[in-house]
């Protein structure tokens, strides 16, 4: 491409400062050096991962910075020693590397990669620790090793999962983080079986992605927790079988579960980042071997807790990354089967809009009343 | 038997009042009723849960009672209905029933049982809620179903473990509580696998037994962490091969153990029942896949806690109890696998005494100077 090795000047939404309105500048985006790939963004979604950063409330937030983790693209071009893309693949970025080297990628046990995470935790890239992104000389951070609210961007090679090109980038966008975290949780870290009672508290994207897989696993009842009853319709069609509301009762939303499932489910998923809720996700598991799965992300600082007695009588707490997805491996496998119908992705979509309206996707965001937006970037 | 049928008058520590020595006296024990076993008790141990309920800490202790859970004997006579053990028979009395009919026996994922539960958790038999123990007509309290600190006792068909009369009884006692303990946190619980990195806090019976069980699954490191540096050169003898004391080190002891491991264990075990030593443990797993199992019995009320973010990053929180072994199955098995010299039993037994001495017994547990003591009831 004409592009290639060249300086891309484009569009992008540039995090100045927390809890600061996005703008939309023009940046400048380097050609990828080595282990390095550029993408063109075709399609990105907004997660609350981004929304958090944004707001200050992390620790670990850079500023300024483009955010962004949830999004589909076109390889514009490919720094040297790249060899598993090549310009013009459709990929989609990937926050969770996966080298396939490292200790952690070797374990067998964990989809967590080690290989980049000390750069793209600190807004940088590894080969130099300098970010690819600047505004008339101006470096901007990148963010979660994606930053896909930019026109172009560059990630690691270990960053970047490449897909049928058949696919609507549009939609498989969100195959980068929420619905595969969701199906994820239920298919590797919880591993339900058939049967099971499953309990899921938080019905967004990542809930309802948890109840589709949650159905596809042959779960028996599988019950609905929100404050906000607008998400019941909708859960429904993602397989939810009995909703709560923890403002309708007195007790505490675990006695009422427990009462009404002879004791408690077999799998919980707190899908929220409410700490008081990871507690009763646990507590509403059956004793000898309920198992809680958080996947909700707390804000800093915050801590769990609970009697060890909970866990001495056999329930388990865990947790959950990306859903257990080994990225480069599998998130080609979810595409497949959205391909195949055997997942949805286009129900998650609530609304499409432009880059320039990015604020506005996520005021949506903030007053709840969208699952996924997606952005179109050109 | 002469006895059979008959009420028994022997002698058993009796727990008065929290906190007050247990008094020998002579007790009136009842014949055993429809589904229940008496059993002389020939050979007793203590544990730490039996100190607990007597220091009055334990909000669920009734008193007066008979304590002891970790004993072996001979069965003296049978009721009604009870099929599967016969006088004569030499038995393990088992804390965990196992009924093989509920829906925890049946559920074929945890060694608890629901059959006798809220009849030994009120200290009374399932039949008529009544107890089988009395002085003068004033009915003494049972004690975890077994309160084997009684030349005879009464429990639950489901309570009772028959095992090979071969075995010696003054060793196989302890095979009823501490011991199996350990090991099937390694080998039920977390299904440690050869080459782990497993660390230990608390190096008493438990501990140890956790490191016997480490041993044998093949574990390449195992870290034995203890304040009393007394424990270490016992603890070689049972598979330990790294000792850290925190006291020694300034840092958490979690970041000393992350430091000395390339980023944590595969596997921890808390066998304290101390709540900030149970969130060290956790935290000083690796990353990914680290596996911690709480096996300490922390004081009531008392809470755990960590960030989620521990979990999230892929830590799993877990317990046991009776690790994780289904009684009457599993125990026999475990008696076997002594005889066979594949597990250790009298390496955890330090004193040797006799019932009238269960006070300075306790004593000794109290003074941290022994593994177990074993008691001769007759
Ligand atoms: N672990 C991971 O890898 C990972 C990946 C993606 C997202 N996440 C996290 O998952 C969480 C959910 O994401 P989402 O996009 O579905 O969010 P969302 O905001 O769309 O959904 C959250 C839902 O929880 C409900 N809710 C809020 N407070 C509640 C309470 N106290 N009780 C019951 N329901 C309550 C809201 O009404 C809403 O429907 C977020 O914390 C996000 O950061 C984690
Ligand atoms: N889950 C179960 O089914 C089950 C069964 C039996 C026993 N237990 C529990 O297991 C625990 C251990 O039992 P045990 O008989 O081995 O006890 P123990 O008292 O013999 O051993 C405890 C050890 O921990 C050490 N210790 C105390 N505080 C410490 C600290 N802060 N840091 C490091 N080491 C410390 C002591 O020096 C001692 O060596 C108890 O809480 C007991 O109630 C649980
Ligand atoms: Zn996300
Ligand atoms: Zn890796
Ligand atoms: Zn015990
Ligand atoms: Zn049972």
């Amino acid at each position: 491409m004409a592009t290639q090795g060249q300086v891309i000047t484009c569009k992008a939404a540039v995090a100045w400062e927390p809890n600061k309105p996005l703008v939309i500048e023009e940046v400048q985006v380097a050609p990828p050096q080595f282990g390095e790939v550029r993408v063109k963004i075709l399609y990105t979604a907004l997660c609350h991962t981004d929304a958090y950063t944004w707001s200050g409330k992390d620790p670990e937030g850079l500023f300024p910075c483009i955010l962004g983790h949830e999004a589909a693209g076109i390889v514009e071009s490919v720094g040297e020693g790249v060899t598993e893309v090549q310009p013009g693949d459709h990929v989609i970025p990937c926050y969770q590397a996966e080298c396939k080297e490292c200790k952690f990628c070797k374990s067998g046990k964990t989809n967590l990669c080690g290989k980049v995470r000390l750069a793209t935790g600190v807004g940088v890239m590894l080969t130099d620790r300098q970010s690819r992104f600047s505004i008339n000389g101006k470096p901007i951070y990148h963010f979660m090793g994606t930053s896909t609210f930019s026109q172009y961007t560059v990630v690691h090679d270990v960053s970047v999962a490449k897909i049928d090109p058949i696919a609507p980038l549009d939609k498989v966008c969100l195959l980068g983080c929420g619905v595969p975290t969701g199906l994820g949780a239920v298919w590797n870290t919880a591993k339900v079986e058939s049967g099971s009672i499953v309990a899921i508290f938080g019905l967004g994207t990542v809930g309802l992605a948890v109840a589709e897989g949650a159905k596809a696993a042959g779960a028996s009842r599988i019950i609905g927790i929100d404050i906000d009853t607008k998400k019941f319709d909708t859960a429904k069609n993602f397989g939810v079988t009995e909703f709560i509301n923890p403002k309708d009762h007195e007790k505490p939303i675990q006695q009422v579960i427990v009462d009404l499932t002879d004791g408690g489910v077999d799998y919980s998923f707190e899908c929220i980042g409410n700490v008081s809720v990871m507690r009763a996700a646990l507590e509403c598991c059956h004793k000898g071997w309920g198992t809680s799965v958080i996947v909700g992300v707390a804000a800093s600082g915050q801590e769990i807790s609970t009697r060890p007695f909970q866990l001495v009588t056999g329930r388990v707490w865990k947790g959950t990354a990306f859903g257990g997805f080994k990225s480069r491996s599998q998130v080609p496998w979810l595409v497949e089967k959205y391909l195949k119908k055997e997942i949805k992705v286009d129900e998650y979509i609530t609304h499409n809009m432009t880059l320039p309206d990015i604020n506005k996707a996520f005021d949506l965001m903030h007053d709840g009343v969208c699952l996924r937006v997606v952005l179109s970037m050109h």
